[in-house]
């Protein structure tokens, strides 16, 4: 690309990145070699984000144009970046597009009941009230209460990631046998956990650590 | 294909075929235009399958060649029929290995909750008793119990397939713009609570509902 990709990206406290979407497309851009800039954007920076009339990170800014949600981004890149051939089958389309909504609606909110109390320890003081009134808004609960729940949350993410661990028996990847957009959409839920907990996700799920590791491993993360 | 592929399929009372698995390679085999026959197998029958050293169907005999389990089947036909592309790309192996599992381990047993009870009146004395044995041995409680709890397994449907609705939004198929193998290993979970039960499915699930009309219709079923 002529121009550089500017991606608008959620920062914490120290400059640290961690949330999932953001994560996803970062894996895309990297694992392609796609030459991108951050603008780090905190919980309470959103007015710096009014230019993309939504209030969610990431966004891609590229020359005039402005895509925000991580899955336009995916389908902007694919149609901007031929040669990166990011969906190349109408079957890589649906099962990523599957796998976007899955993640964010299942996947997300157990990882989240598992390291939302330790969230805040990466946020600065006007993004921890931030953030711990907004989810507590969103769950009808305090956060605190989430703990005493770990034991069941845990057993929910096995549950929920035991499908994956089997095909990943014969499979390297999701996307078969390199790295592509299921991987990338998969790969921001773990990170998210990584940067912000200490948790352990991968429990008697030997397969999606060891996919976890090699994807890090292959793009220096 | 020189010789008929024979398919041994669950059977019940007045030949009713009913089994989801089965349906999958039905469905498959139909929609590609490969000439069968099925030889009829009830519960209580498992000795004409003595021949393929397991106690399950579908069981697919193509003059030496004896292939059991569905994916398995899936597989033997994507090398034999060349022609058909079933497994035309790495994605569409991966996205229908997980359908696979996924179908079998956590929505299938959301639907037998729903239909289990209605599964006996299908069947004939002695297959209707082994049934209702072997599945209440299997949930270690009376068939009878699930009964009581319909509501709370209909919002359990309801929530295991609200990603798989939305898919269809954006896409005709699972397998995208036409019928594939996704399409293939979804349908027979349907086919079966609709050959057993009068349980609606479908509530609030109008896409998944119109992509199932919609196999039915293309294929004649």
């Amino acid at each position: 690309m002529k121009n550089k990709i500017i991606l608008y990206d959620l920062s914490g406290k120290n400059n640290i990145r961690f949330s999932p979407p953001c994560w996803n497309v970062k894996l895309c851009l990297i694992h392609n070699n796609i030459d991108f800039d951050t603008i780090p954007i905190r919980f309470t920076e959103k007015e710096k984000i009014n230019f993309s009339n939504q209030t969610l990170v990431p966004i891609i800014k590229y020359n005039e144009e402005i895509i925000s949600d991580s899955w336009n981004i995916f389908v902007w890149l694919n149609d901007k970046i031929k040669e990166i051939k990011l969906i190349p089958n109408e079957q890589t389309r649906v099962f990523s597009h599957f796998l976007y909504f899955w993640t964010s609606k299942s996947l997300l909110p157990i990882i989240f009941k598992l390291i939302a109390n330790d969230i805040p320890k990466i946020l600065n003081a006007e993004d921890k009230e931030y953030f711990i009134k907004s989810r507590e808004d969103r769950i009808k609960k305090p956060l605190k209460s989430l703990l005493s729940d770990k034991k069941k949350s845990k057993i929910q993410l096995f549950q929920s990631l035991i499908t994956f661990e089997k095909i990943l028996e014969n499979n390297k990847f999701f996307n078969g046998n390199n790295l592509g957009l299921p991987d990338f959409i998969f790969f921001g839920n773990f990170m998210w956990a990584e940067k912000c907990s200490s948790e352990n996700l991968f429990k008697n799920l030997p397969n999606i650590h060891k996919w976890f590791l090699n994807i890090k491993k292959l793009n220096r993360l």
